[in-house]
């Protein structure tokens, strides 16, 4: 029998997605499943993408250019202007959504053994990403306690070693919800300026940010240009995770050329996907206002809710639309599980994510799940009830 | 300035998009350019798929399941059973196009510094998934002058080290057109199962062979069940190389579990694409008896017209829709970019891919290039043509 390679063996499970076929026992058992495991909302992607791609005259389905059209990378400045982001259509590459941006980057950056600091928790497929290039993840806590906040700059800097090719940041975050502060954003500058590595900041929740706080892209600040990178997706902005469009954005000329080189040797993103993005730019400012007002409520309505729960602990998200949420459980892994394989309460269960795979320190994060509030506030308030009765009996 | 790392140094330009640039500046000048050089059929996509996507009631554009749909992998179990290929749905991943299939396989059967043997001249690409993946390729070199046969099984077996995990052919081949016979894969599966190492075959091409020769799967061999990995795509097959829909294939339960964590990280292949290629299913025995024999009578008026062309050899395709072409030329790269700056016939010019980013021995293939027929059949007379004029021009 020929082995699988030891990476192939040290990838990891997503959390999200590896109880899957224990939702779809209980399924076939004819239970409901609320799913608050995963991004994927129920907001409706805007018509003028999904029309575009109804209207498309194609005969033949060709391949995209690698790096995504002049037109879409064009206009895709446009988009970045509206939020202060000042770059040109050759400051941008296209890829098969915001993974495929992080795969490139990664691998662009780093050789095997090579690290990157990431603040913890974490979007967990990083982990996956880091291990497909062999990078090892050096996380750096934040904690619930003090609402995920970026932890004292003097702790990254202890982290940093020769090897160290990049610190990475989610913002607004996913799972956290949180949301970085100009003054983090700066703090951060001057440590990658010093280091001379690269900051990486997947802002693909750019457009997801409540209580009126702004959002600050690390593509704003300057001095920053040869450092800073841009990890960006149509996934949740337009509500099409199902595209599968995101692209790369630097002024680092090198970075660029670098991953289009990755970008050539798996061909084009994928051309329907194209399509729909470029139309989706045309999105009206409404449907931004309309579905963030949708978001809050929802926020509001989730954390209302846990709060009912008792000894169930949550940090109030600023930003995307997830939450840490911290049980009175040991193993949340295992409650998850459970929840799916042996409870039910009118025929009805949940899906949540368990949140030890959004660290990369063993044994973290044990007691927490995540949730995505990507359902409408009747089945979020029904969801969370399920989870308090689902705590009762697990406990009992 | 932060610094990219030395695979990203190492990753190879595609010498199928290299020239790209020089190709457009022609077209702004407004030279017409007769593109050989990317396998882009011209060939209609079937309509069955291209009115699936346009008739899909879509609201939400959603993630797919990362492996893809059960049905859609049931449906491929019996288009592969028309090929003689007994598979279930939990043999296949699906992926974002054969080059996905390709970067997952490699990544899960070889850690860095591991070896894949392959024949040479192979699909450029290997040396990008592989560079990407920190793996080194190992070429046999199949010759032109031998019509590209495989090389004899010893000389396979000599380059065996403790740190090959894999054999990798491309049947029909890409750039060859090269198709293996039935005693060549026995010869392959008697190695990798002494040696306990995997084959892959990659096998987009396998609608398109030519003078009733009978395409060999490694898939239909006994015994090799465990190390056999098919690589496979709609791209080519349907005409529909925009979609980004592939898999993997293999009753190695080892290894799909392990592309399955792959595929996982980055989440959903495109769910447009999965709505077209699920319904390309559906396209009649018809479409490919046609699309055939126009390949067919592509191949041999190409062959027809390069023969007029002094000092130039050419191999036989048996397969595909490509073939190297030697030129009477020391550098084939420079007469590539060559013809795109500096020739032009009545405003028309041609864009060849230059060989020798299909080898990987430094120094081979210099004097070849690689046409794809994918043009049609008067269009491919004057190609070849300007090639003949273009030589001409170029020698003197
Ligand atoms: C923080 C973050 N980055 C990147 C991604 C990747 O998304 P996609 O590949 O759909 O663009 C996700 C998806 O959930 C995410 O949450
Ligand atoms: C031999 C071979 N394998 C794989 C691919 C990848 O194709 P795709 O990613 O479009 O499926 C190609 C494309 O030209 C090819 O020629």
């Amino acid at each position: 029998m020929p082995k699988i390679s030891s990476k192939g063996k040290n990838m990891p499970e997503s959390p999200i997605r590896k109880l899957v076929p224990y939702a779809e026992q209980a399924k076939k058992n004819g239970t409901k499943v609320y799913h608050l495991n995963i991004g994927q909302p129920d907001i409706k992607t805007p018509e003028v993408a999904l029309n575009a791609v109804k209207n498309a005259d194609i005969k033949v389905l060709e391949y995209a250019r690698s790096e995504g059209s002049e037109t879409y990378r064009e206009k895709l400045t446009s988009y970045y202007k509206k939020h202060n982001i000042s770059v040109s259509a050759q400051d941008i590459i296209v890829t098969t959504g915001g993974s495929e941006a992080l795969l490139f980057t990664l691998g662009s950056i780093c050789d095997a053994g090579d690290e990157v600091i990431i603040p913890e928790p974490f979007y967990a497929n990083y982990n996956g990403f880091s291990t497909a290039n062999g990078i090892k993840v050096i996380p750096i806590i934040s904690s619930i306690n003090d609402d995920f906040a970026l932890p004292p700059i003097e702790d990254f800097e202890k982290l940093i070693t020769p090897k160290t090719k990049a610190i990475l940041i989610c913002n607004p975050g996913n799972p956290t919800g949180y949301l970085y502060s100009e003054e983090e954003i700066n703090q951060l500058k001057t440590l990658v300026l010093k280091h001379d590595i690269f900051l990486i900041s997947d802002e693909v929740y750019r457009e997801f940010v409540y209580d009126g706080v702004k959002h600050n892209s690390i593509m704003t600040v300057e001095g920053l240009e040869n450092n800073a990178v841009i990890i960006d997706s149509v996934s949740k902005r337009y509500s099409m995770c199902g595209a599968r469009i995101g692209c790369i954005v630097s002024k680092n000329k090198d970075l660029i050329q670098t991953t289009l080189k990755f970008a050539q040797a798996r061909l084009s993103p994928p051309t329907y996907a194209l399509i729909a993005s470029e139309a989706a730019l045309e999105t009206t400012d409404t449907y931004f206002i309309e579905v963030n007002e949708e978001y809050l409520k929802r926020r509001n309505t989730l954390i209302q809710e846990l709060k009912k729960i008792p000894n169930v602990k949550v940090s109030v998200p600023k930003g995307a639309f997830y939450c840490i949420v911290e049980l009175p459980v040991k193993d949340a892994d295992h409650f998850a599980q459970w929840m799916l394989e042996k409870f039910e309460d009118k025929g009805e269960t949940v899906m949540v994510a368990p949140a030890s795979g959004f660290y990369s320190t063993p044994g973290s994060g044990k007691n927490q799940i995540r949730i995505a509030y990507v359902l409408n506030r009747e089945s979020l308030v029904r969801a969370v009830e399920l989870i308090g009765l689902a705590l009762k009996k697990y406990q009992a």
